[in-house]
């Protein structure tokens, strides 16, 4: 029931999702009316997707901790208790993503050694990509917390996205150690002592840059540098078209160039990722963008069958404990 | 004697603005013999421009605090204690940032009721350009802090830039009032009771939607912002100029096109706005990218000109007593 386009363009994803990947299958958590009606003008008519009521539905606006408190029907609240129950193994919601953080810590709880949930979201580089965690679930971290987003997205690296002993960096204003907040600086002593492949302190520029595989930063930062990124992505693409349309030649040029603005703008397109994973919890969580569309749902659905099959959470377990 | 291209560019744009703009006088500090030889290399014989010599420079990598200490006969602090002497009305570096704040708040002291400086810089967005404060003079800042950036940038919009009534937002992870940290929770107090126009807290992507003419921040987010844009910008090119080079038309189209590229390049371009504004330091001081270009250069001591006639800094007492 979540997102801007749910629940037809959710519906549309899981349908897309269970054709194209074997031995998966769906449970669509919402409005079961709406839904039947919905799958049947989809003219899904298999065994894997299946649908189970609640029947309310936390607005994308309302406050997380009140709306998870008071909505015990909700579709995020029952969908997740599903899979604390056993009867799902990994949720998906594009609804309020603060609702989503704080049902899934009270439902799910936490993995052993780890304190409090991030989001990591990947992004495009110059080099290939990178994670960015955390982008919003906690934005008043302890330096300890910082620490275990630092090997939870270490483990991501490796296990989901196959990169071969991915480099930290740890976002501050400055590359040299000393550099930045009293918080910064005591985050920097902990992964300068842990086992992970750090490489120091990293700045807003190496985001896209490609200097490291993995951005730690508090949830706040983390939240704003994404929401800048997105928005000046948006601002460009807007600026480069008023430019080229005031230029005579501008429209035939840019017919020449579809095929290469298409591409470029599926590079910067984060529904090719999927969603992004809400590192933590003890269970798999993929929170989508506000925005997914049927892709960006089905993706979502890919990654955690990966996280699923991959017994993701206990390769996290098994780097805290080491 | 600061910047990535000094003092060549440095003195390519004050011999552009003395020609450009009248009753300007530039004296340019640094290396005397170096300046000397490169104003003669230039063919400038005018009177509007003079060299004051220091022998040290401050380095871009090093510690502000340190080498501001240290460096006594270095260029900006040679260069901050000429205006502190009246010799001269305003100060340009594209050098260390951080040592430039922290000279011009040794040498020049706060203006009345001005706690701690701020850097604002002026950014395009989709209905014109806004101005964010602050970018990393002061990354642990108060709230009240905060404060007197709005009320400093307010008068900088409207004294400078000609904005009437600019409207105020306070950047946060979500536009509701309660949403962020305690300390932004704070600020926002303190900016309901002030006689700003201010329109409450806005997101990251409100930097480059126009939604309001000034974005309040601390100087550690606001640096990651920053940085962070000016990646993405380049990426963004890069990823594009990729896409267009590996299309057999893309080539042809991107001649087409060459025009509105340029544009659009310029428009993003920090050296159309010159330099950042050093606001609250009792005297007029812009911080030039380390970038800067001869027209960055020239722009910045157009916008320094400005500060002085507008008798900038008044205002902003007058609006701080007020």
């Amino acid at each position: 029931m979540g997102g801007d386009h749910a629940p037809a363009v959710i519906i549309d994803g899981a349908i897309a999702a269970v054709k194209e990947y074997e031995n998966t299958e769906v449970v669509l958590v919402g409005d079961e009316p709406r839904i039947k009606s919905l799958l049947l003008r989809a003219k899904y008519t298999g065994d894997k997707i299946s649908t189970y009521h609640a029947s309310e539905v936390i607005e994308m606006s309302e406050s997380p901790a009140n709306s998870v408190r008071k909505k015990r029907d909700s579709s995020i609240v029952v969908g997740l208790n599903l899979v604390k129950d056993g009867l799902g193994e990994a949720f998906f919601s594009a609804g309020n993503t603060g609702a989503v953080v704080c049902a899934a810590t009270l439902s799910l709880r936490m993995l052993p050694g780890i304190e409090r949930p991030g989001i990591g979201i990947i992004t495009p580089t110059l080099k290939g990509i990178a994670m960015i965690i955390d982008v919003g679930a906690n934005i008043d971290p302890k330096p300890m917390q910082l620490m275990q987003y630092g090997i939870m997205a270490d483990a991501y690296m490796r296990y989901i996205l196959s990169v071969t002993d991915p480099q930290v960096g740890l976002l501050s204003i400055g590359e040299e150690e000393g550099k930045g907040t009293e918080f910064v600086k005591e985050t920097y002593e902990l992964f300068e002592k842990s086992k992970l492949n750090f490489i120091g302190n990293v700045e807003g520029k190496d985001l896209f840059s490609g200097k490291c595989d993995i951005i730690v930063c508090d949830g706040f930062v983390g939240n704003v540098a994404l929401k800048v990124s997105e928005s000046l992505a948006e601002a460009m693409q807007v600026f480069l078209k008023r430019h080229i349309m005031s230029n005579p030649l501008g429209i035939l040029g840019a017919l020449l160039l579809k095929a290469s603005f298409s591409r470029f703008k599926k590079q910067l397109d984060y529904s090719e990722y999927g969603g992004a994973p809400l590192l933590g919890v003890d269970g798999v969580v993929i929170i989508g963008h506000g925005r997914s569309n049927a892709k960006a749902i089905k993706n979502a659905i890919r990654v955690s069958r990966e996280e699923v099959e991959r017994k993701f959470n206990e390769k996290i377990t098994e780097a805290v404990k080491a």
